[in-house]
């Protein structure tokens, strides 16, 4: 990364430690935060360690880290309890000895008395210990105050690990600190998201390759998320001090690349396409019921995560059973037994019949084999139809999905969902092709 | 940790490569998936770091964790695009050539055949290429694959960032292999899950601490670990090495625990309470139908999670309007206007009503408020009704959950689930009394 005309950007490492970070009892949440947190300010962030609770590995991390960085985020081991050595190891090896904040005992003292204690804890006066010469920040929600120090050139900040008490010492104090401190060399980043569904990622980056250049989008980077619902892209503009700048930057990358994702670009926020969905039914005053087999409710619980979804889902039919979707979606039974109940022709009697019988303007269906068992050499374990009634006419399309029971539910739904977004979006774009998600 | 009389127990460092995960855009979940692992199969895990998407980075992190530990985990970069580079950095790292493996690239063409693509994407060609004398491990998941290689002494195991494939290389082929490989250096760390469902997390501890002391346990540790569903208890013991004498431990110290937490324990395995609630159906050849109104498809979705549930559930409605209550579901219409959609009238209405209309043995109900609107002084947000119509009787339970929309169907489908459970338990349990999650 460089940024013209400017000083480098300051680097930032961070060290958490703590045992049960490493054994996987917590998850790191704390890390994900301040990457988040520094980056928007402008640092870049270049590295991250956890350690456990042992002197050496923390000594080893943090002197690591700031022969490294510019700044050294530690958090966790500033609590009351012997495992709690972060302060201790680190002021020993900056070799400044501790010493009690006369300010920070009293209020610590205050903070007992008001809890009905009537002497402060043993343990929790060792929390009053700073080491000499340390900036201390107090902690408004919490008894370890944070700790700033110097060391090898670098600016090492000892933070609590308990999340809200990190939070609350961050914005403002340590913000307000590195800002001063680095305001001139610090280049925000800024992000844009686009979402897609129905596209495997090498062939959205084929797609994207055809179309632009890597030259084309500098200074944005782009970079490729896929999961089980689709591949998002995200946009990162880094180094731009001005944010109309960036935002123009980001603008145009987004306009480039518009030709080669819009079939399949569902959003450009952060939410699901079943929000997206939900929108289009509210503008377009439509209703929606859905019958679902394989994905057992899923489609219909996604839809109804939305708060509001009450206003457009009139409810659904979990037709698991065949009988079910005889009695209950008007399937004609003998269509079932011709065809087989996961088939083009049941995928449309299911989507219109439960429209029809729950008096919504639209029904989605989906019927397929989610494993392990039930497939056949015709219709293997994968093997999903999905069907959309609206507006007088069902529109069907058969998948095969790879993975196992959880991976082809997951795909099922959100292929229902994204087929739905199709139709309803075609208002718009009433020539886009249908895809299904194998396209 | 010591084993006495074993060679030091095997240190592990992981080291994960990602953007996303330093700029907070993705959580590292992966870290704490494999720490977890590791720790029960026996390794130390003794480091952690994670760098970005930088050949520099990448190969100071694998190799400083290469020159300290037996065994160096690497995930993420393993993918398509350009900016996945983690095999090729530690390949010239190593000192080996990247070559073509052709069983490998002969299984991705015909994975992409077989999703209709004529001929295999460049960018996924790359990930045929192995680095030579690698040990390449198929990923049933996905088309990167796992490589085991060897620097400085220590063995270097390249994985995929995507975490369920992640989990299908570890599970069985990494964990096979570094049994094999460490064996008889390994110290398993066993554990045995207790998981409840309807009591407080502070409530268990109570009635645990007046049932048995600290002493009784050991050396036996035990965790407490509250989620929505519940709460779960951990027991663990380390350090002794026979397997036999350490079931011994947990065998005692759950026989000690059971008076206290048996009205709650739905089950020592790793399940949830939808998987034991399809055991009992099946075990008594009953068949289930569920009416669903705030949880919108999760209960019916969590049943038919589990391979074969349609062997006992037969399907469901979801009643979002109150119409389909009516008219799917046989409520009465007077009974919806004089007492509301959220009352225990309509939660039974609607269980016995489900089961009759589509034949099953068994009916589950939920309706609610799930926020955030909705609510009303006598009914706030989090108001829910629960029923279970069963062998001629049906019993209704009201709940009050705190939380937002989201956390509350979630407690709300976990207790519905919970109810069901007690009463199919009850054959064998006369004289359980029936609890709802507030009790």
């Amino acid at each position: 990364m460089t940024v013209s005309g400017a000083a480098a950007v300051p680097r930032v490492e961070i060290v958490t430690v703590g045992d049960e970070l490493l054994s996987g009892q917590s998850i790191d949440t704390n890390a994900a935060w301040l990457g988040r947190r520094l980056g928007e300010l402008g640092f870049d962030v270049v590295r991250r360690a956890t350690v456990g609770d042992r002197a050496e590995d923390i000594r080893a991390a943090v002197g690591g880290a700031a022969a490294r960085a510019d700044v050294v985020l530690v958090t966790g081991g500033l609590g009351p309890t012997p495992d709690d050595i972060t302060k201790d190891v680190v002021a020993a090896h900056c070799g400044f000895p501790l010493v009690i904040d006369e300010a920070l005992l009293e209020e610590l003292r205050e903070r007992f008395r008001k809890r009905g204690y009537t002497e402060l804890p043993a343990s929790n006066r060792r929390q009053a210990e700073v080491p000499a010469g340390a900036r201390v920040l107090r902690n408004p929600r919490g008894t370890a105050p944070g700790l700033v120090l110097e060391l090898d050139g670098s600016t090492v900040i000892l933070l609590p690990g308990v999340p809200r008490e990190l939070k609350g010492l961050m914005d403002p104090q340590v913000v307000t600190y590195l800002e001063q401190r680095f305001g001139s060399r610090l280049a925000p980043v800024r992000h844009r998201l686009i979402r897609t569904t129905g596209i495997a990622e090498s062939a959205l980056a084929d797609r994207i390759a055809r179309a632009i250049g890597a030259d084309d989008i500098a200074p944005v980077a782009l970079a490729f998320l896929p999961d089980l619902t689709g591949v998002d892209l995200r946009l990162t503009v880094r180094g731009v001090a001005d944010r109309v700048e960036a935002e123009a930057h980001l603008d145009r990358v987004a306009h480039l690349l518009a030709p080669a994702v819009e079939p399949y670009r569902y959003t450009t926020d952060d939410e699901d396409v079943a929000a997206v969905v939900g929108r289009l039914l509210r503008a377009q005053s439509l209703t929606l019921a859905v019958a679902e087999s394989c994905t057992g409710g899923l489609v219909t619980k996604r839809l109804t995560d939305h708060a509001g979804a009450s206003d457009y889902v009139v409810g659904g039919v979990i037709a698991y059973a065949n009988d079910v979707k005889v009695a209950e979606l008007d399937v004609d039974s003998e269509l079932l037994e011709s065809e087989g109940a996961v088939s083009e022709e049941v995928a449309r009697a299911m989507a219109s019949g439960v429209a029809r019988r729950f008096g919504a303007d639209a029904g989605l269906s989906v019927t397929g084999i989610a494993g392990p068992g039930g497939g056949t050499p015709a219709k293997p374990v994968g093997t999903v139809w999905h069907a959309v009634a609206l507006s007088g006419s069902v529109t069907a399309v058969r998948e095969h999905f790879p993975g196992d029971r959880e991976e082809i539910r997951t795909r099922a739904a959100q292929a229902a969902l994204a087929h739905l977004w199709a139709r309803l979006r075609r208002g718009s774009h009433a020539n886009e092709p249908l895809r299904g998600a194998g396209d």
